[in-house]
């Protein structure tokens, strides 16, 4: 009976070298998963892109419902302007504390195509599957109460992963303390924003009304994925980024390639020809001062680099290429320089619906991510410039009958607002705590890292408020975050449920 | 009264020097215009894009409707091979005639994307327009009984013009000469294909099939646009062509490109570089050999080039581009070289559903045109070898884990069938008479044409005929063919019939 026992234990402990308090918060998980799920499965259901203003003040909502039912104390944040998504607010004050933690995420997503998902699988109708649906696993019903499910099932939804999973772990994180009789020893205060995957556009103004409630000592932020070995992250900082469109133009109609071709100009190649003058085959950015201001990384932020470890390999050989970019750096280092990235492309169509025709325009969307030392707005101007030395005349609006006339070269140009990146100094006492924190939950090293390659409005929190930042991700690495087929392995919440609550109890 | 009489005399014979069959023709039209549109109005609801080859049938099975009221005898000869929408063919003997004319349109259209098309138009749905939509023309209810119709006037739907419109005019071209009690001196027959848009794929194996039922003096093709100047036009040759399409593979699932940005190769960009790589930005195509093996034009021909109203400034007006390509040569001189066009680009998401990823994948639709010289599979060899040179691996299908692990830089290339351009010699006798029947229809010279810049598979009745074809085409120039929006002038519409009916009392 007593070997049983300590096997039982053992098993409960899982392999984590949890302490007493955190054997009480994976209790009570373990006897509220399914209630946990079917809660997580109506956020997911909710639609989240930004167009769809009507549904993300349904989600913010049921955020509030979510909190209420939690004993939290909640409000929105809205910014001056109408129609903007409202930042969720919550907080929990604790008799005699001196210092406050403020939890961020954000429940807004990114676009999503539904014709580009998988067959059975619809951006906000969530599904469970066994696996990975790329790999071995198979599409199941939702499970059966009492019904036991390993920990690397998955549900499919837009932002299962980015960042409705941050929303989740954090509220169910402070959920297992409060039952469980744990009392932190901070403040907690809750923050969800719902414009993040737009860049934030209203961030900086709601930081600065509501400047006193959110007085704090750190926020947390909970986005991205966890390493890629599995191991648990803490982030000291992100990319800052900024997109672009361009939109290059051919003839007002669309013309017949046979009659015309030859004569007619292609705005498909005009555009083809122009980024590909952006970038080497390399990866490495062609456009002018592209790199001069990027600020150099610390001994201390190279030291921790070199401790990250590295599956470069084995990640290139599961996403099946040849050859990464760079010529020999890490994933990890490369991800602290600036990237050109094209998003999207097209011109007229391709496939099925392909005509012989010379499209009338051709369009990308860039993504440009920035670290520490670059400018959002001037890093957006060196391309502008470079698009301008190729002998382009760059419009901001649609060409008018006159510059068509005159401009044999011509592309719109939008480019969005952006913000910069930010990286909190490796040394900061209370994020020191954080990771001391999290280690408790896990037996694997907690790999530190200087900066994410995503991006995070840290700029913003920093330029608003002068606070510190500390980023502690809880999302598998696989999640096809951005893209059709978004994910996240239970597992994953279960952990990042058991990372909050350490950090909630922090000292 | 008389002099009333006189101006409606002249009216009713328009600018036109018609001699006394081609005014009772006129009269014919004129007086059944409405119930001729409404005929043409259910011929083009029908959708006949490749893919829906049970609407191809139907297409088929109403123009032998059409024929069968018109008192012509007619057969559908199918291809060998089941689903290859059949030819409609028809025939009326004229006793004692010796010689025979087959007039040749195609029913299919090209692909359809409904979404690009215009507000208040659908590909199926024939919507008339009191002009072109993109200019000053406003959508309009069909003309009421009795109401006189402008001949400016547009109807909108997918083959409308290409080619629809010549399988119209030919049999109303018939139709009112039948009417007016004039007879043929020729036997007439007719033959409208049904896989023309797809590379006309099994024209050969029909071609030879009925090799004795489709014995002719000469074709009369009946499609693509009569001159952009309004002027009629008889062309004695097609460009070639061929499509191809590329794929070009990045990671097996999309990135967050903050994560993986400047890590995971950007297929879109490798497109980009590849495309940008096969054209500069005159349009010069820099595949190697390109050029090489065109037959030089004869003197006749380039005379009847320099004879052809050049127009181009024009047009490139009305297009809204400022410079064409090439270095300095005119449209008609330029349509005489091979051509590569990219008919379509796409990569991930552009526009609301852009989303910040690195793109699996990233496609293009590449059309070559062809001049007498070229040969189809030949020109796509020199694109392959091009694509090898650039240090692509080059598939036939999607490349295994192996190939993805192998090559850096990795392309399925798809070509497909295509066919050859082909000309006739100026010097034809039977074309030179066309020439003059068409002549008789119009005050304004015909414009005698080498080449068309359109391809049809005129090469493939050459080899499994030793037929003479020429070209007589009645759309307008401005007419969206192959694109969105595809609309035919009705004027164009009564002058092709009066075109067709013209060539059918060849002596």
């Amino acid at each position: 009976m007593k070997k049983l026992y300590a096997l039982a234990l053992l098993a409960l402990l899982g392999t984590g070298q949890a302490t007493d308090p955190l054997l009480k918060v994976r209790q009570f998980r373990r006897a509220h998963e399914q209630e946990l799920l079917r809660e997580f499965e109506q956020l997911v259901a909710i639609p989240n892109v930004a167009a769809d203003t009507a549904n993300l003040r349904h989600t913010a909502l049921f955020i509030q419902d979510m909190m209420r039912r939690r004993g939290i104390k909640t409000q929105l944040l809205a910014a001056p302007a109408a129609g903007v998504p409202p930042v969720v607010f919550g907080e929990v004050r604790t008799p005699g504390a001196t210092r406050t933690i403020i939890f961020y995420a954000h429940y807004d997503g990114q676009p999503v195509n539904p014709a580009q998902w998988r067959e059975g699988l619809a951006p906000f109708q969530p599904t469970y599957a066994t696996g990975p649906l790329d790999r071995d696993g198979k599409i199941t019903p939702r499970p059966a109460p009492g019904q036991p499910v390993s920990p690397d099932w998955r549900l499919y939804a837009r932002s299962a992963s980015d960042d409705k999973a941050g929303v989740m772990t954090i509220l169910a994180g402070y959920q297992a303390l409060a039952a469980s009789k744990l009392k932190p020893k901070v403040n907690i205060k809750f923050f969800f924003e719902g414009e993040e995957e737009r860049g934030s556009p209203h961030l900086a103004e709601i930081l600065s009304r509501y400047k006193a409630l959110l007085a704090s000592d750190l926020w947390v932020i909970c986005d991205g994925p966890v390493h890629q070995s599995g191991r648990k992250q803490v982030v000291f900082g992100a990319r800052g980024d900024v997109n672009m469109s361009l939109k290059v133009y051919g003839p007002r109609r669309p013309l017949h390639s046979g009659h015309y071709g030859n004569w007619a100009p292609n705005p498909a190649l005009a555009l083809a020809r122009l980024l590909a003058s952006m970038e080497d085959s390399t990866g490495r950015v062609r456009v002018a001062g592209f790199y001069d201001d990027v600020t150099p990384l610390t001994p201390a932020e190279k030291a921790a680099l070199a401790r990250v470890p590295n599956l470069d390999q084995t990640i290139r050989q599961e996403l099946g290429f040849a050859r990464p970019y760079g010529t020999g750096q890490s994933l990890v280092e490369l991800l602290n320089q600036p990237s050109l990235n094209i998003n999207g492309m097209q011109s007229a169509n391709v496939g099925a619906q392909a005509a012989n025709v010379i499209p009338t325009v051709a369009t990308a969307v860039l993504d440009l991510r920035l670290v520490p030392g670059n400018d959002a707005q001037r890093q957006v101007q060196k391309v502008i410039r470079h698009i301008d030395a190729r002998g382009y005349h760059v419009t901001a609006a649609e060409p008018t009958d006159a510059e068509r006339a005159q401009y044999p070269l011509l592309v719109r140009v939008q480019p969005e607002t952006g913000y910069n990146a930010q990286r909190t100094p490796l040394d900061l006492p209370m994020a020191q705590q954080v990771i001391k924190a999290v280690q408790t939950t896990t037996p694997s090293p907690v790999v530190v890292l200087p900066t994410m390659g995503g991006s995070l409005p840290l700029y913003v929190f920093e330029q608003q408020l002068n606070a510190h930042t500390i980023t502690v991700p809880v999302a598998n690495y696989d999640n096809n975050q951005h893209a059709e087929n978004e994910n996240i392995r239970l597992g994953n919440l279960w952990e990042g449920l058991e990372t909050m609550a350490a950090i909630m109890l922090l000292k």
